[in-house]
């Protein structure tokens, strides 16, 4: 890991001359590297919380003038319970994941002697921009080096000397090793995000992780691609075939689990035929969890029948688009499924919504015809996580509509590359006139 | 088909909703309504022929008067032979295409009742920018129906007689099929490509299809992902070891098949072992073939020592970072390998670059460390293309990072959701904690 006080530009430069090296080096290279950067991290444990503590110092006092929140303050702290192990074990884990380079995704005969493979590669160089978390930066390395993957790390100022005493550790690292220094650079002078942000020619994917604001402004000043999502606003459509307890289990889990998750549950839609049945049983559940209801006429009509001394409040048109992040959750009555699919649709954040019924045909239409990352059937919200989906890691959640979407593991760090391999074919001699040859696209097997 | 002289925002618009329902579609029901597009315009070829006439009519005054090119008016000509008959059997092909929509490309059990899926499914909307071809439109109105895609589709202006014509007769095709009207949009108002590539909160993609001044306009001008390429600099690596008629036959087809295309050959590098053995070879070919040589001072002296007569030009700087496009290969020498690799990374812009040579390890150290979107070892960079691939179609050649790499077929017009199907499933139940239940993460076969 290169620290680098160089400019943007040369930063950048570095890191893509680097990438064109580290692609081409095998599984057992890079996770050589991880296991040195793994190690390296282990022996330099005294040092790396020794700066940890100059960051939390600092951070101490902006707290205590209230210029930082407590709860970032808490996050900076390497040293609480389980969090160094917790990195370490990080490491380890990423080295365990399959190699992701070198998949062959297709494999054809174009014609005797001729073939064309498709072959997993990375896609060369990652901006990554994080939040002041200390521990972040040793994930993020090692998420690049078993991809294959040269990055550019940006993290949060308040952790600057954690960060400076990792990447020194993580420099040395990979001085041991075959993975070229270059490949991991950590920006840290104030202010250079624009400018990386305009290195399109070098910079193949930004991948924020942070604050909404954060991505939203990224997405609107940078034509790098951006995996990412601004919002999370998730919808629940509840069916009046619904298994109760289902419904009440679901819902409760999705808005109140982890409120400030961006697959929390922000909007209720429920069907005017439940109104009397299942909504005063799952308001009453929500509740006893100390969840604010925002509700249009009718359902707050519903609910003061059933539940006289139930506090609703009046839904605003706003509600509906917003995410709360919080124990609030907007309810609005449909006629039917074909509303709710509108509504969502047309209010949600693409990210992942749920159907809680008995039908099965409503299920499997809600499925199709909601346009998200995620669509669910009587399951919550808060499933929509790379490490529950298996992926043994997890890059981020993308509502994005191409590339990669939903939770993301280190497949959406790859992209392919054709290769052919021939004996001085030409194209000129295949046609669909006579005298010319066909191609044979036979699919062969991986 | 819509054709629309409503605003771009509201042919936008009206284009997310229709995918929303086409997005549903069977197979089937896109089929039919390819098959009606294809009926359709077979009984109204006289109607479109005479459309295409007055579009004709007016280009050749243009011409006349040198506000034209000829190349551009025999383009325009929908009569010329073979044409009419190509395009109604292109629709017929994309219908014969596998269907997109709907593979399963991952099932996991994550726990008992509890199960993950990835489906593959539309994009959305689609924004298509194409020149003035009036069999384009067909054709690529037949992809995004069979891919379940809207598009939007603005084609160059001179031929704005045979697409409204054309658009009719889809629009009246799509009213007896079950593909929504607002699907298709044709947009003939003039200047609004900025206003349309603006809208990236209703298009999902844009697929420019023209001049490299096009791409990289669009590629400057928005937001929404492009799929496409600006440039097309093709570079071959000659080793000494290679195979002198494989080297000559290789080379010429790259070079002069057909120069104006983007996977043509631009840049000629030529191992310095190889400046007196191979080179005059082919050079010699490509002289008869009329390729002009700009040639650095090494292969220049190598070229003049072995062929006298032979008429090279002194190259400069800049040629090496040229896509010609015509009859003229740039050629540089190189000490080995490495600086051939560095050199195509460095000046080449990601498309098709070739070895040729007997060594499998060079050509697999080429393959592996190439940054392009075709390697090949020992073919024509003419390979480069959808149908040579057998993808059946071609949607463009993209030399983007992420998302879809080298020829793009239907593939490229899809993404994919994750469905999870459960019984009331909530996450809380879950962790590594004592009492907790695991994930059992069972990949389950497709």
């Amino acid at each position: 890991m290169s620290l680098t006080n160089a400019s943007p530009a040369d930063a950048a430069q570095a890191a893509k001359s680097a990438s064109h090296v580290l692609q081409t080096l095998s599984a057992e290279a890079r996770n050589e590297a991880l296991a040195a950067i793994h190690d390296g991290l282990a022996a330099a444990k005294n040092e790396i919380l020794s700066a940890n503590a100059r960051d939390l110092e600092l951070a101490r006092q902006a707290a205590a003038d209230g210029r930082l929140s407590q709860s970032l303050v808490s996050r900076l702290d390497l040293g609480k319970a389980g969090k160094w192990e917790d990195m370490l074990k990080g490491i380890l884990d990423v080295r365990g994941l399959d190699d992701p380079v070198g998949q062959v995704t297709l494999r054809t005969r174009l014609d005797d002697g001729l073939e064309l493979e498709r072959v997993t590669c990375p896609i060369g160089v990652l901006l990554i921009i994080f939040e002041a978390r200390p521990e972040v930066i040793a994930n993020i390395a090692s998420l690049a080096v078993k991809s294959g993957n040269a990055a550019i790390l940006k993290g949060g100022k308040e952790s600057t000397e954690s960060f400076i005493a990792i990447s020194r550790v993580i420099s040395q690292a990979l001085e041991s090793s075959r993975v070229p220094n270059g490949a991991i650079q950590l920006v840290t002078t104030r202010d250079v995000i624009p400018e990386l942000l305009a290195l399109d020619r070098y910079i193949d994917l930004v991948i924020p992780r942070g604050s909404n604001e954060l991505v939203r402004y990224i997405k609107d000043n940078t034509k790098i691609p951006v995996l990412g999502h601004a919002d999370g606003i998730c919808s629940l459509f509840l069916e009046p075939s619904a298994d109760p307890q289902q419904a009440v289990d679901v819902i409760v889990d999705a808005k109140t689990s982890y409120p400030a998750a961006c697959n929390a549950l922000e909007t209720l839609l429920i069907h005017e035929s439940a109104l009397s049945t299942l909504l005063p049983t799952v308001a009453n559940a929500l509740a006893n969890k100390g969840v604010e209801l925002r509700c249009d006429a009718q359902s707050k009509a519903a609910l003061q029948q059933a539940l006289p001394n139930l506090a609703v409040v009046d839904a605003q048109d706003s509600d509906y688009d917003t995410e709360f992040l919080a124990l609030v959750l907007a309810v609005k009555t449909v006629a039917d499924l074909d509303e709710a699919i509108i509504h969502i649709n047309t209010h949600g954040s693409h990210h992942t919504d749920v159907i809680v019924t008995a039908d099965k045909e409503h299920a499997e239409k809600f499925m199709s015809a909601v346009d998200a990352a995620g669509v669910y059937w009587n399951a919550s919200t808060r499933f929509a996580d790379g490490m529950r989906y298996g992926f043994g890691t997890e890059v981020g959640i993308s509502t994005n509509k191409i590339h990669s979407r939903g939770p993301v593991g280190l497949e959406g760090l790859m992209i392919y590359k054709y290769k052919i391999k021939g004996n001085g074919h030409i194209t000129t001699v295949y046609g669909e006139g006579e005298g010319k040859k066909r191609f044979k696209h036979e699919s062969l097997p991986l």
